[in-house]
């Protein structure tokens, strides 16, 4: 088969991700990614000698690129007419303009947990309902908070069932370098259930879930305290070994320094890894434990790069590159590093 | 009877709000307050021309606060000569030094949360275990966060019994003006479970407890996501009765503006309160909920006054001034005007 | 004279402190206070009594208040035919909407500093430029940074001349209990001069004046590094001496503790003054240096209370209570106890 | 010449960047790291399969390591037998013990701005004074506030004569995930005159200098407000010519997106550098303004890596590897690339 070609719309913290993903498959081709004037990010293309094609929205826009030195290869029109996919990374409410260009070009799409749920044929992680995206024109990724949480909890419910998951999400407000966003000395408390238990429900039909979400003034990661029931009971050590084995899940120990959003941060950067992106959510071993039927556990979910996965998890479903659940997220897996 | 009279020693966050606490129950005195420097608090008391007479822990701190222009009314040995009991409020570890000088006097003493167990006879909480606490020479408060904690828990329990309560404690890290601690961008996670989830289990010790802290890098109070299993069913619109009746707790809803730790802080400071103090907590209405066996709600913790009233109670207690737990909170409240 | 009667519209930080101002001027009678909906501060109002009376914007509003059980005095028509002048603390830019209303009813007013300055006869300080205030029917105040700035810079220009001011401004980015605005983990710089300097020099034209803008995550209050050239030199005691002696001015030492804009926040709680107020700025004793003929300091301005004298000023200076500008500010700080 | 044989003691922060930096040169060879236990830096270590060897300080710290599989190399006296100096950023004071170990195996060192000064024969700074420190045994960096501002001043000294400098500092209390230190809502004010401008009186005694340091919740970057007073006039856009050129220096656009020291960190994720490093200074170009002769404008100092390119210009002179300045300067610049 050939290469799927696929474009990002959009390239700000997670197009730009998205587009690196699509870089590392080897089954995949980034035709060109898509923005409307130039930021840090299209500067910071041009510095490293533009290894991704850049293309307008609308032609006036290719202007403010020239004179900033950017290099501009077209429009998204013509992109959509070199592509089988479109990953629409743009701000929450614009992919609703754009799935009209793209349906009028025939062209498929995937759009982010920052749009409405009825933007899309279906609401899709790769691991948890792969099956669902098979061959669908429209999907729709959940949020980066639900992406990491679903990992977790469809890790257990394979194993051992999860009949009810209750959730408390200390939200980092901001991503790093945000001057648009934040909050300074709060904690703000949203009103039960938060989006993310009733996505969880979406996704997950036969779990019950709930919860509270608290944003507090960080950037570095979401930590959500998770509550399963089970269905069977499971020690910890086994819990453990789940997550151990998981390729989107890391367990870390707080006694060895990831004690904390910030130090899962840090330590990305330590081994070179461009942007100390984190595809991988961290579940805190010290925080493992069992009460009844409740298995309880504390994530981080690094809020940038851990919906790249599951994403290109969406364009093999779409573009039905592989029909099976493990086939897909497997070469998504080892194309991306995480073996 | 007369009325009880009692020294504060240590005159920080916590030592100046149990002395406004004292100076307000009509049935104790202040007999005066011990620090060992010129702070800001003790600077605050000479602008305010000395409500309470001020003491120093040995003669040879006296020269700083004169210097200082504070007058100083003698020392805590001289102190301890007028009192029945003693709360002391140093700073965690100190109180059990000074607990030979309360002994070797005879003296009474109710310590905080920062100080060990093994520091008091009893581990107590007002309204969970006031007879525990009856003519006993020694007691040691909750925490702060388990203060909070236990009110909202025991209130539930003697109505439906709790028989296991699993938090998530998004404790702040700091008090308004410190320098001397905090975070930056951070949220710390500890093992679990947290020391809160103990204690909660050794003032009620028919209770299961575990739960997971993390440390947020705010100021104006903890918030707790309390998940009770109580043997009796009990719908939210109950639970709410209960804590709405309860003087030490009050209900906000977020739709009114209460939507974070600092809103509250912040409506403290608009009735003119002194400090903007809060005794009470606080449950956020659109986060009580019911899962199966399960009450969840979330509430805020002052950090500041919280443990005041439970303090007071402590007093009560130890001095066997009221043998009948309503009617030793009833009137610690009504001094404290949460009627 | 009969006693000036002054409404407030805009009923929050600036606009609840505001109405605390006038209601304490001897000379001034608290005809009412405006706002659009219920608010934690209308609340907090109720709460204790509804010490002022409460008016809408408009006859529609007044269901949403009754709702919440807070009595609604009359609307904004009813009370402008009760009042000689308004104070208006709308939020930015509603202001000048409201103006043509004020005309219409022949009302004068005084606007906050997030108005644009055309929107008033005299932009205002009552220390530096009351005359120009005098009769006028619309006066502009400076923002609570130029405020708390100007009074330094004018008590040292009347010693001894100011030729240029040079400043580094640290802005807290939000009040406590903000959730609609804020920074995490940012300190973001604007471009050269900022507002303030350029303010300074309209306020006082023959002061040079420049400086650079650095918003930091903080609540608690602006701290502002002046750079000032004097035309007669002055030693670091003598401008220490000029600072104490102005009532709106506060000298302070970090070594008594005073080492932040939060300490400060702090001890204004201690005293028990409503909210922790602060009208003062303070200069930090020990930042009071000189270099040539450059004299340096810095200052703390918190943004919530600054304005509240110069404001008061403005009202005397608009209904020419006063003529004499010692004798109007020597007013405004006798009656809210600042001798 | 044969390489410089190099050990870094100490691998927290400063130490990984170091012994990048040095493994970066091509005329030096990294010898080996030293740590006292295993760490999130050491664990990185093992993770990207050892590229540098560890040392532990005595050999009963060997077994923590070995336990947590991070292979150990020997110990640091066995390390000293094979360098020709020491680069040491062990924690603050902890140098000092150290120097007398270098000393008794007759080996060099570089120490950072974390010990005093007399610990070493010359207080150091690659640009502003090299010769100073040729064939000298010890030398000690400025800090990294001082690194990024002597960079500057130097600069314009070298084209106009610099008589003064004044400095605001708007500081950046902790690095990306410390949770032992910290600051919450506050920003705090250290007595005039910091010790960074004493600092730059040290290296550059001809230089009068004084000035501010504000502590704040940050942890991606210093600001400072620079005001230098120049011999010869100098335009804003010259003093822009001079930054542009120089190799450790970049001009940035606040209208670019470059509006804080979070923008800069961002953006130094985005072309994959190791760890999102700087080892520049920014120069913000809407900042730099003149009044009369003063020369004024706002720098970012990367507090983790700037101290980098200086601390190997330390060993080239301490080794006496070049004799020129701008030799040395250069061939660091060249192997970290910055040309």
């Amino acid at each position: 088969m050939n290469r799927a070609r696929v474009a990002v719309v959009g390239f700000g913290v997670i197009g730009q991700r998205l587009a690196d993903g699509v870089a590392l498959q080897e089954d995949m081709e980034l035709a060109g990614v898509v923005d409307v004037a130039p930021t840090l990010s299209t500067r910071a293309l041009r510095e490293v000698g533009m290894p991704y094609r850049l293309f307008v929205a609308v032609a006036q826009q290719r202007a403010a690129f020239e004179e900033a030195g950017i290099p501009v290869s077209g429009t998204l029109d013509e992109l959509l007419g070199q592509v089988d996919i479109v990953l629409d990374s743009s701000p929450g409410g614009v992919g609703r303009a754009n799935k009209q260009i793209y349906e009028a070009r025939g062209v498929k799409a995937v759009f982010q947990g920052g749009e409405k749920n009825d933007i899309a044929d279906v609401f899709f992680h790769g691991y948890a309902n792969y099956e669902r995206g098979l061959g669908k024109d429209y999907l729709k990724l959940t949020s980066c908070n639900t992406t990491g949480l679903i990992r977790a909890v469809a890790c257990l419910d394979r194993e051992a069932g999860v009949s009810r998951v209750i959730v408390t999400i200390v939200r980092r407000v901001a991503d790093p370098g945000d001057t648009h966003r934040g909050l300074v000395d709060v904690a703000q408390v949203d009103p039960v259930p938060s989006h993310q238990a009733v996505d969880l429900m979406t996704i997950m039909p036969h779990v019950e879930a709930t919860g509270l979400l608290v944003h507090v003034p960080t950037s570095h990661g979401h930590i959500i305290h998770v509550i399963a029931t089970l269905k069977q009971p499971m020690a910890p050590e086994r819990a453990l070994k789940l997550f151990e084995s998981h390729p989107r899940i890391r367990v870390v120990r707080i006694k060895d320094g990831f004690n904390s959003n910030a130090a899962l941060f840090r330590y990305a950067r330590e081994p070179g890894r461009k942007r100390a992106d984190m595809y991988e959510i961290a579940v805190f071993e010290e925080t493992v434990t069992v009460s009844g039927r409740e298995l309880m556990f504390a994530i981080n979910v690094p809020q940038e790069a851990v919906v790249t996965p599951e994403t290109m998890d969406a364009v093999r479903a779409a573009l039905s590159m592989q029909t099976d659940r493990l086939d897909a997220v497997g070469r998504t897996n080892a194309y991306l590093g995480m073996a």
